[in-house]
């Protein structure tokens, strides 16, 4: 016991800025920033380097069908589910070091520690980085972590394309492989773990705001996706009168002013509203648009506020937009995630313990947790970065942020390793 | 002077609409419409086509430096400068039969019933194809008349590249050399008409709403061009709180709301107000948007209205709009061109004798005519096309709207042909 309430003390935050340059190294981007794409080279050189620390640790090391990568260290008693610490080390095409690599390494960190203190515990502890988090070569995202709780179908997941026409499906073939000649063991079944632990940089700029350097996410934002199609009538920019004009630029104008009241009318700061994707065709200076599409980013911590606007939104595209009909069609649907209240009062106390008066914060992006969370307590840690910029080499953490929330991490990480059965415990 | 009156009444109409035809053979789409993009194949077919009707009547065939083609009938006073009439055969990718070709053709008819009625004239007659007045293949159009009249450079004309690198330079060459090749004449300089009379398809809906075959063109309205590009930040859609962004989107929907309501201000139906290009960037569902650039193409028949307008999109742009800066800059700015009223007095007398109340209105698109109207009197007639439709394979024209619109044309001509000196002429 004196060994386990140590952990946090003893972590090492000088391995961990190493750890985090050495896999920066892989896939760096000149003058900065990496890219690792989903199962392409460097994504796979990451997943070698990786196993490679797991092995000279002494650990176990798995992967399974999805290409996630697993570390294992036993504990006292092999019949308890194990604890899962980890996220991912795909990317962005143009990105930083620490978006999903520092919840990796800060497992890591938390698993070096505990082999090389040699400090007991009585549950297994595995470090996971998870397949395809980003999305952002096979989309769309998350594919190790929702095909590992059940959330999506392996022949889906595979069937994927990327923008060369390469398969998902191929380019995992050719991962596993590699792992398999790598003399990594397979394990085709998933397990369901104790409890899964995250830490992530926060992506937003809450955190760097306040000055805090680490938070306890109490949760992820729901999200619903929408494609708006106004469809008018092209016509000659010159020649034709405003008044006899179907003008799809002028439709979305209007009703775009029409879905910012709706969403203005809730006031409320928790309400993300984002239109990030905007055209028009023919898309010719001196041709009225015949068609404007455009798509909507809606988050809310609440279901039925996303409820409520959604049902605004499909009421609004009924009408006529200068004279111009709509098509409504919602893309994605992902309901609100809560974590548990008990695994988030043991995330608040390691928090405090390292940080006094750590915010607590909902996320207003995916990540793997949200997935877990169907299937085992699951909570995460946010770091502050720069501004808030993330898929970007802009991102930027400050390594006294990264040394504070690895340890609130770690402390969790004691807590829930030395418990025998508690409230989220899925295997007494 | 007997033989003149009856130019018009002599006219063919069904020779004309068979040529209309011929014509649209040449470039033909399945299943409707034509393609002749500027000095490709098609366009050089046109041209050996036109020539061949040209020399079949016996007429003398010249091409120019920028591949313009004439065809001349004498008249009894060599000395006089000869009535010019024409437009052009190039096209939009995806086009109607009958923008630009039926002004050529009608040119052709009217030369074709002065030579089969072997009727005399005291003026020489040219019909004249203009290269490129589109600008679809080689950017910007009116490439053709704009050198002819000395507005534009020929080495700027010849150095533009096409979608696919060909530089219009090569191009012209290769058709200059079929021409040449075909034993037709080159008549390096270009000579100042008497006067310049276009017919045109109206490209818009006022003529047929009004239920008139032909219309006299007062002048072409002026345009301006701009392009705005509002200048945000991108950051994540679902972890940037509303206050803390700068999105340009939101920029970009404000400034425009803004620019619209100055354009209301003014309560002119003459007035034209588009915005046909609209492009985020980077264009992501959940990414707010860096940057927003759009396009405005705002046209009016009057300069002060323009200059209203013009210094208050200025002013707004000063502004910051959802805390993102905006860059205006005015592309393009061609000035409204009212054409003389003693020629248009003769429009009118022409249009009144084959059309009962034929109205008069101005042109919201460009035509080879603003050109010409630099250097000699110039007017146009208008016929309709369905709904306004060109640009497009649906566009549409009624053969009896036609027949009565290239009698008008006659009609014009007869006067401008037996004319020997009056207010617009050129050469006394």
């Amino acid at each position: 016991m004196t060994q386990i309430v140590h952990l946090h003390e003893a972590l090492d935050g000088q391995r961990l800025w190493d750890d985090v340059q050495s896999l920066a190294a892989i896939g760096a981007l000149e003058p900065k920033g990496i890219r690792r794409l989903a199962l392409d080279d460097e994504d796979n050189r990451a997943r070698l380097w990786l196993a490679e620390q797991g092995r000279s640790l002494g650990c176990q090391v798995y992967f399974d069908a999805l290409g996630n990568l697993f570390l294992r260290r036993e504990g006292q008693d092999a019949s308890l589910a194990p604890l899962l610490i980890g996220s991912h080390m795909d990317s962005q095409p143009q990105a930083g070091a620490h978006d999903g690599a520092l919840g990796v390494l800060a497992g890591l960190a938390v698993l070096r520690t505990l082999q090389e203190q040699g400090i007991e515990h009585r549950r297994p502890l595995e470090v996971v980085a998870w397949t395809n988090e980003e999305g952002a070569r096979f989309a769309p995202g998350a594919s190790g972590s929702s095909w590992y709780v059940g959330q999506r179908e392996y022949e889906d997941i595979v069937s994927a394309l990327d923008g060369e026409g390469v398969r998902f499906g191929d380019a995992l073939q050719a991962c596993l492989t590699l792992l398999k000649d790598t003399g990594l063991e397979y394990r085709p079944a998933p397990f369901v773990p104790h409890a899964f632990l995250e830490l992530h940089i926060e992506q937003g700029p809450v955190l760097e705001q306040l000055g805090k350097p680490v938070g306890v996410v109490s949760g992820i934002q729901g999200v619903n996706w929408y494609r708006i199609q106004v469809e008018g009538v092209a016509n000659h920019a010159g020649t034709t009168p405003l008044q006899a004009r179907r003008d799809a630029f002028d439709g979305a104008h209007e009703l775009v002013s029409a879905l910012k009241e709706a969403t203005r009318e809730q006031d409320d700061d928790d309400l993300r509203f984002t239109i990030g994707k905007f055209s028009l065709w023919p898309d010719a200076v001196n041709t009225i648009a015949q068609q404007a599409t455009f798509t909507i980013d809606m988050r809310h911590p609440r279901q039925a506020v996303l409820d409520d606007l959604d049902a605004q939104f499909h009421e609004l595209a009924r009408n006529q937009w200068s004279g111009c009909d709509v098509t409504l069609e919602v893309t994605s649907r992902v309901a609100p995630v809560a974590f548990p209240e008990t695994l988030l009062a043991v995330l608040r106390e390691s928090a405090d313990s390292v940080c006094k008066e750590a915010p607590e914060l909902v996320s207003g992006a995916f990540h793997d947790a949200i997935h877990l969370a169907h299937v085992c307590p699951t909570a995460m840690f946010f770091t502050p970065c720069r501004a808030g910029i993330s898929h970007h080499p802009d991102e930027h953490i400050e390594r006294q942020d990264a040394d504070i929330a690895v340890r609130a991490l770690a402390h969790a990480a004691e807590t829930l390793l030395i418990t025998r059965n508690n409230a989220h415990d899925s295997d007494h």
